[in-house]
């Protein structure tokens, strides 16, 4: 299957411009299932929850989703995207999987980076499932998730193949630390990041760009700098079933989950 | 506190050689705690558990134990090596920390790697634990373990502010994954790996040596390629508790156990 990402500097609150910016560069190449930035309509900073309750949307009806929705059925594609997402009077930073036929799934961001605290509302429930397109089983995460590797490994066993990530990265450790979350899982992952400047809040904020694509064995497939770009390159799930180290080891298999109670216990 | 490393070459089955070895490099460089790679003073590639068997120590009494402890009485100094453990009819690939009072602690191996796992027992019981030696908290974890996001997790849970890692590294992956591990737990670690090759099986193995010491930033302070020597740094443990990553976010208090359960089911 053929895997692809946008990284672009979307402009904050002109939802329709950036959504046309991002399809735009999406419609450049061919693939099965692209990955975009998180909260890549939006823009990031909102000055408080009553500027994000004006740009979040259901996960279904809303601008941004049925732009995707109509965008996926046209192509036949898969598109995993960051939105605000607006739940009742929930607001979480997700990431909705969309394919031909629809809506597939909605990922709620489980830890909120910085002041994403004082806007959303983290995840409460089981957050991390695995969906099956078809050409492979995906899972998603967001963004600051990456520091936390209870997530992909929580996905790998529940037997994703492809981790997509959608991201507003401006710490400078993720993409390095993705190779190791690919290596230690033995999973592919895609991190679509978001370039440019925000300075909307008394901090400006520069995003990195550095979106990539890492193979099971830890190998970095595709990685841009900070250009607006779509790229794209093939790959086989099916290689991510492989938890094989060496004859006698494997990721998953050699796990001592007899001697691992201390991850669960709270602090 | 200053920490060292000791990265050689030992030669299989000349204990006591490897032991001077590694002492006289020891010896050139001040610290508090020195770390020693895996199986130092025995080698790796045992024929059979028959010539394990024979080369095996128990943790205390045994010839490589006994040096050591004396060394680190004359020294005033703690040191972390490892050796293979004869426990009745139980062998572990063991690592020992001794310090200027005798032994304080032994960690047995849990994640064996490839024909280890025809030659040793694994750890049966809980085996992550963390002492603390005054100057420091520090926990024991040998080569392969880097590979399970668990292990330095769950020593950074039970407070270990610096990971003692003997290694026999023969994959490449490590050293920057331990990068990672350091970035997610904010933790020091300590990887003191071996050089060399040896041919005692139908496989010769080369040993990569990239001893290093990472700090909880996630920043290499030292990191040799495959010279045989003993570095040292000095490092304040206490930066090990400061798991501040914004003034929202912190790698223990940001986990989310509520949804982690996946991390403990047997498959």
């Amino acid at each position: 299957m053929r895997l692809a990402f946008v990284q672009f500097s979307p402009s904050f609150g002109k939802v329709s411009e950036n959504i046309s910016q991002a399809l735009t560069l999406a419609d450049g190449v061919e693939a099965d299932l692209y990955v975009f930035p998180e909260l890549f309509a939006s823009g990031y900073q909102f000055k408080d929850r009553e500027e994000l309750k004006e740009l979040a949307e259901p996960a279904t009806g809303g601008p941004t989703v049925e732009r995707l929705a109509e965008w996926c059925r046209r192509r036949g594609a898969f598109a995993c995207a960051g939105i605000p997402e607006a739940d009742g009077d929930a607001l979480y930073n997700s990431a909705v999987l969309m394919g031909p036929d629809g809506l597939r799934g909605v990922y709620r961001k489980v830890h909120l980076f910085w002041r994403e605290k004082d806007l959303f509302d983290a995840a409460r429930e089981d957050a991390f499932e695995v969906y099956d397109v078809g050409l492979a089983r995906v899972g998603m995460m967001i963004c600051f998730d990456w520091i936390f590797p209870e997530v992909v490994r929580i996905l790998a066993l529940r037997g994703a193949q492809i981790v997509l990530h959608p991201a507003n990265l401006v710490l400078p450790d993720c993409p390095a630390a993705m190779v190791t979350r690919c290596l230690e899982n033995r999973v592919f992952a895609v991190t679509a990041n978001r370039t440019g400047i925000e300075d909307r809040w008394d901090e400006a904020m520069t995003f990195i760009g550095q979106s990539q694509i890492v193979n099971p064995r830890g190998e970095v497939l595709l990685r841009l700098e900070d250009e607006g770009a779509a790229v794209s390159i093939d790959v086989n799930p099916a290689e991510a079933d492989d938890k094989f180290v060496t004859p006698q080891n494997d990721v998953f298999a050699d796990r001592r989950v007899d001697l691992y109670s201390e991850l669960l216990k709270p602090k």
